[in-house]
C-alpha cells in the first residue's frame, strides 16, 4: 500500500481527494493536516465520509509527511513550494494541486499569483501531470503541477487541432468556458452564496484569469512550442456544483478544412482509458460526467472555415484531484485506472 | 412624499427595501447608510438598481436620519435599540426589521440574542408588526418590531386555530418549517454557499432557534395570553433563494373537529389584501408568492383529529421588508397596499 | 384602455404577458384563449395570478377577438399567420410572440420551421418588433413580428459595431449564448426535467437552432444589408429558470482597433430606457435583469484584435413579453416604458 | 457471476441499477428490456454509461429472463405482476422496485394503484425487501416487493420507538417528508421541469399519497401487528435531483420520556452497514448520503413529551435501486455490501 499524506484536507479538492483514495485498492492516507481544524475528525467536518475515513486532522507537525510515499498538497497557492524541498530531501513524492509548480515562467508565476516563487530549480524539475499529454514524464516524475481544471479541458480539446501544424489559426483560438461553483472552492464568499450564485449566469475574470497564462503555455507546448499560438480564455459561473464545460473555436486553415476532424479527434485519444471522442454531431453534458474522471469531447463545424470542440469534465474530479490520483498511479507503476473507475452519477 | 432613511442597506432585507421603496409612489428614500461600504454607490453593489437607485451609501453621521420621517433598520440585532431614542426625541418613526423590538420580556431577548436590552422603556412601547393581527396598533406606532419571517407565516396559519378557544391542543402545535437561502442573509459564510447548500436539504437550529421564542410569545397573544400554549418550531433549509413553506400541525379537540375548517380560515382572512385563503384541497407553491407580499395558505385535515395547514410566504417580502413597507403605509395613513400590489414572479 | 386579447395563455410567454398587463395602466385584459384549458380560470393554472387576474381561458371562438385592440399571440408557430388576415380586416393589430413574422424570406422559414408560410404578403408588411433598433416603423406597424430570445441579446450586443462599417470582420462573428429553462416553454419533455437540467451545462442545437437564421437576417439588415455577414450561433442550457447571457466575439480590423468601444457603445444606446451599457470591466449577470425589461452590454477587448460583447436580458420579458408590451405601448402612443418599469428581483 | 436482467431499463431506478450493478464485483447484466427503445443502444440514451455498459435496449420477447438468475422490474406498476409465475417458474428470482408486492392487502392495492391484483398468491410469498428489519426472510425469498423511498426512510426513522411498546403514542404519527425530484421519475410531465420546480417548494399528495398505506401497513407489522398505529405522511418536494428529507414525530408517553433515545437508536442499528445513527444533536444533510447506501438518522426530543427523528438518504440508491441490490446480494448469499460500498459524493 501507498502510504499518503493530504496536506489541506478541508477545502473541495481535499474531500474529493479522500472520497477517492478511500476507496483506492492499493493507497492508505496516513494523514490529513489542517493547521485550523487540527484535532477535528475528518468525519465531523464531512459526513459523507462518516465511516469511511476515521482519520482526524492533525497539524503539520504531527503529521510526518516525511514518512509518507506521496504528499498531495490540497492547499492555496504557496504552501507546496515552501515543503517541496524537505519531502524531496526525505524520499517524498509530491503532487500539488494548487499552482506552485504549472508555470514555468517564475515571473509569470510571480505576476499572477503575487509571490516570488520559492524554488525555481524544483519548479524546473516539475512535470506538468496532464497524462494524456504527458504520459511518460510523470512517470518518472518526483514533483508534479497538477493541472488546473480549465486548462485540463481547454488543452485536452485543442490538442488534437494544434498537434499538427498548420490546422488552425493558432493565434487566434477562443476558449468560452463554464464552471460549477465549487471550482471557486470552500472559501466563504458572498459571490458564491445559493442566493447570489443560483439562477444566475454571467462571465467572470473578464480582467484576465489565471488559468489564461497557464492555457498558453501549455498551448505553445502542444504545438511544438510555437510562440505564437493565442488563446483568448473566458470563464463563466454556471449556477451547478460541479462540472466544466468549454465550448472552443478555432479558425480552420484550408489544410484544415480538408481535414476529417472526427477521425482526429479519433485517432488521438484511441485507447485513453478516460477521454471519450463521442459520435459526430454529439453534445456532452457536464452531469455525464459528474463525479467521474471521464472527459467527454464532440467535434463540430459550424462553418466551413470554423471548428468547435465542446469537452466536459467534472471540475474536481478530472479537474483536479482524479488527474492527482490518476498521476500517482503513473509515478507508483499502478494500473492507471486504479481507484478510478467509478460511473458517473447520473441523474 | 415621506422622506426614508435606511440604516444598514448593504444586505438582502436592505435590498428588498431598495426594490420596493424605489417604486413606491408615496415614498423617497433620502439616505442609506452602510459604515463599511460608505460612498460606494448603491448600484455598484447591486446593478439590478442601477438607474433606478442613485444614492451611494453613507456613514450614519452623514445620513441626517433625524430629518426623515421614517427609518427603517435593516441591520444586525442591536443597532436599531441603540439608536431608537435619539431618533424618537427628532419625531421620526422606526421600523426595526431585525430582532430588537420583537420579544417583550428582556431576559428572553438577552437569552436568544447574547446582549442585554439596550431600552426596555421603548420595548414596551413598540409595536408587533403583523398588520393582519395588530393593525389598530400599528397605524399609532412610533415604534415597529417587524416580526421575523418564520415568525410570520406560523402566525397567520395558526391564528384562526387559537383564537376560538378550545378547537386544539394547544400545547402540542408543530411547525415544520423550510426557507429559502436568502433567509440567511447576505453574509459570507461556508453552509450557505451554493456549493454547500444546493441540491441539498436539512434541519438546522435543532438545538433551538430564535424565532421559536418569537412564536410562542405571539401564538400565547393571539390566544387571548394562553400561557400554555405551545409550538415545536423545526426550520429546514431549501434549496432555493427565496420561499418559506410551514407545514402546520394541531391536534383537534372533539369541538374543533365538528368545525369547518375551511370556513373558519375563509371568515378570518375575508377582506385582507395579502392573505389568500385558497379554495380546499389545495397546496401552494412558494414560488407563486415570489417576489409579492401574499401570503397563502391552505388548511387540511389529514386525520380526524388533525388539523394541517400550510402557509407560503416570500420571506424577503412578507417576510420581512413587504411587511415593513405596509407597517410603514399604515403608519402614515396611506392605502396599505400602496407600493406592494406587484404580481408574483412566475415562472 | 387598451382592450387585449391573448391567444394561447398557457406557455410561459403567456403568463408572463399576464403578470404585465395585469399591472399595465393602460391595458385591459379582455380575452385569452386556450382550446384545452377552456373553462378553466386562468389563477387555477397560474396561482400567481390569484386576486389579479379573474378571467377563465376561452376556445377562441368565444374570445371575441375581433372587438380587441390589439391581439397578442403566445401560441407555437404557425398560429398567428392563420388568423392575422382575419383580424387584420377587423381593425385589430397584431403581435406574434413566435416566428411567423419574423423570416422575410419564406423558402428559410419553411426550412425551419416545417411548414409553408400561410400569408406572405402579411410577412412582407410585418415590422421585425425590435424598438431600439426599429422604433419609428413599430409605431406605424399593424403587425409585429416579436423577436427571438436570443436575437434580441445578440443585435442589442453587435450593433454598435456592425452600423459602422469596417470595425470588424463581420463575416466570423460568434454568438456563444445561454439560456435558462424557461426558454424552452411550459412543455412537458424529459431534456427540461428538473431531474435532467438541474446541476448540468450542455450546448444544444449544435446542428442548427432556429434562431441562427432570424440572427443572421438581422445582423445583415443592421450591417446595411451587407450579405457577407455572418454570425455562428451557438445556445447552450443554463440550469436556471429565467435569464439570458450572449458572450460575443468579434474580429476587430486596424480601424475597429483605433475605436473607442466603450464610447461607440454609450452612444448608440444614450436615452434608451430599456439598455444599460455598464462601465467598462463589468460582467453583467442575469440575475440583474430578472424579471425586468432591461438589457444590460458590457464590452470588452481581451485581445488587442478582438471586441467581446456581453449581453443580459431576461429571456420571457426582454426576449419576449416585455418586448412585446414595449411594441405596443409604441403602436398605441403610449410613454414606451409604460407598465415596464419594475425594477429587477435580486436576489 | 450471477446473470441480472433488468426489465425497464429507461427510468431513474433503471439507470441506477445500471451504475451500480455494472461496477458490482459478483453480477453481470445480460439483458435490459424496453419495448419502446428496443434496439437502442443503452448508453445512447445515459452517455454516463458509454464505455461501462456496451448492451443495447432488447424487447422482452428477445431478453431471455428466463435464463437470467435474478431479474429487476424498474417498471411502472402492473408490470412485475404480469411477468412474475413465468420467471419464478423457470427458478428466477424477482426483485420489483414498483409496488406490485409491497401491500399485502390487495383491495389496498386495487384502491392506490388502480388495477387488480395479477397474482395474490405470489404477492402472500413476497418478501418486504427492507434489509434492516426483514434480513432472513430475503435471504430465502424468491420474490421482493422492494420498498418505496419514502416508506424506507420513515420505516428505518420510527422501527426505533415502536418495537418496545408503549414508548409512543403510537396512533398520532407524522412524517413529514420531502424529497428531490428524481422521485417522480423521468417522466415528462409539466409539474417537474426546471421552470417550475426549481427554486420552490410545496407540499403535495395532500389528499392522499400511495407511500401512506404502505408507511401504515409496515409500522403496524414492525409495532407487532398492533393496528390502532397511525401514521400521517406528508411529501413535499425539493428542488434537488435526489435526496430525501424525512421529519418524524412521535407523542412520548411518560415510560418514552424515560428512555434514553439516543441509546436505543444506538443499539437498534449498531452494526448495520448502511444505517449510521449519528451523535446527539446532529442535523443529517441529504447530500451526506448522496449517491450511496447509506441512510444516516438523528434523533431528538424538542419537548419534554415529543420525539423527532431525522432521516435521511438517497431515494434513487438506498430508496430504491441500491436496496434492491442489497436483497439481491442476501438472496445470492453474498457479502451484504458487495458491490454497495461506494462513498456519497459530496459536495
Amino acid at each position: 500500500m501507498i502510504k499518503v499524506g493530504i496536506v489541506g484536507g478541508t477545502g473541495y479538492t481535499g474531500v474529493e481527494l479522500l472520497r477517492i483514495l478511500s476507496q483506492h485498492p492499493h493507497a492508505r492516507i496516513t494523514a490529513i493536516t489542517s493547521r485550523k481544524e487540527a484535532g477535528l475528525p475528518v468525519a465531523d467536518m464531512f459526513p459523507s465520509l462518516r465511516g469511511r475515513v476515521d482519520l482526524a486532522f492533525t497539524t503539520p507537525d504531527e503529521a510526518k509527511l516525511h514518512e509518507c510515499d506521496v504528499v498531495f498538497f490540497a492547499t492555496p497557492h504557496g504552501v507546496a513550494m515552501a515543503q517541496a524541498r524537505e519531502l524531496l530531501a526525505a524520499g517524498v513524492k509530491i503532487i500539488d494541486l494548487a499552482a506552485d509548480f504549472r508555470l514555468k515562467d517564475t515571473a509569470e508565476f510571480e505576476k499572477w499569483y503575487g509571490m516570488p516563487h520559492a524554488c525555481p530549480d524544483i519548479l524546473a524539475e516539475a512535470v506538468y501531470g496532464l497524462p494524456e499529454l504527458n504520459r511518460e514524464a510523470i512517470r518518472k516524475a518526483r514533483v508534479i503541477g497538477n493541472p488546473g481544471c480549465y486548462p485540463t479541458s481547454v488543452q485536452l480539446g485543442f490538442a488534437p487541432l494544434l498537434r499538427t501544424p498548420g490546422l488552425v489559426d493558432a493565434g487566434h483560438l477562443i476558449a468560452n468556458c463554464a464552471s460549477g461553483v465549487s471550482g471557486a472552492g470552500r472559501k466563504a464568499e458572498v459571490h458564491t452564496l445559493l442566493a447570489e450564485a443560483s439562477d444566475n449566469f454571467k462571465a467572470y475574470g473578464v480582467k484576465g484569469h489565471r488559468h489564461g497564462p497557464e492555457i498558453n503555455q501549455q498551448l505553445r507546448a502542444i504545438a511544438g512550442g510555437d510562440g505564437s499560438v493565442h488563446c483568448v480564455f473566458v470563464p463563466h459561473l454556471i449556477p451547478a456544483i460541479r462540472g466544466i464545460h468549454s465550448t472552443l473555436y478555432a479558425r480552420l486553415t484550408p489544410q484544415g478544412q480538408q481535414t476529417d476532424l472526427q477521425k482526429l479527434y479519433e485517432d488521438a485519444y484511441r485507447g485513453e482509458p478516460f477521454v471519450d471522442v463521442m459520435p459526430a454531431g454529439s453534445a456532452p453534458e457536464t452531469r455525464s460526467v459528474r463525479a467521474s474522471n471521464v472527459v467527454r469531447i464532440a467535434v463540430h463545424r459550424p462553418a466551413a472555415d470554423l471548428a468547435m470542440v465542446l469537452v466536459v469534465e467534472d471540475n474536481l474530479t478530472k479537474g483536479a484531484s482524479g488527474q492527482a490520483v490518476q498521476c500517482m498511479n503513473l509515478m507508483f507503476g499502478l494500473e492507471e485506472t486504479a481507484g478510478l473507475n467509478f460511473v458517473p452519477v447520473l441523474p
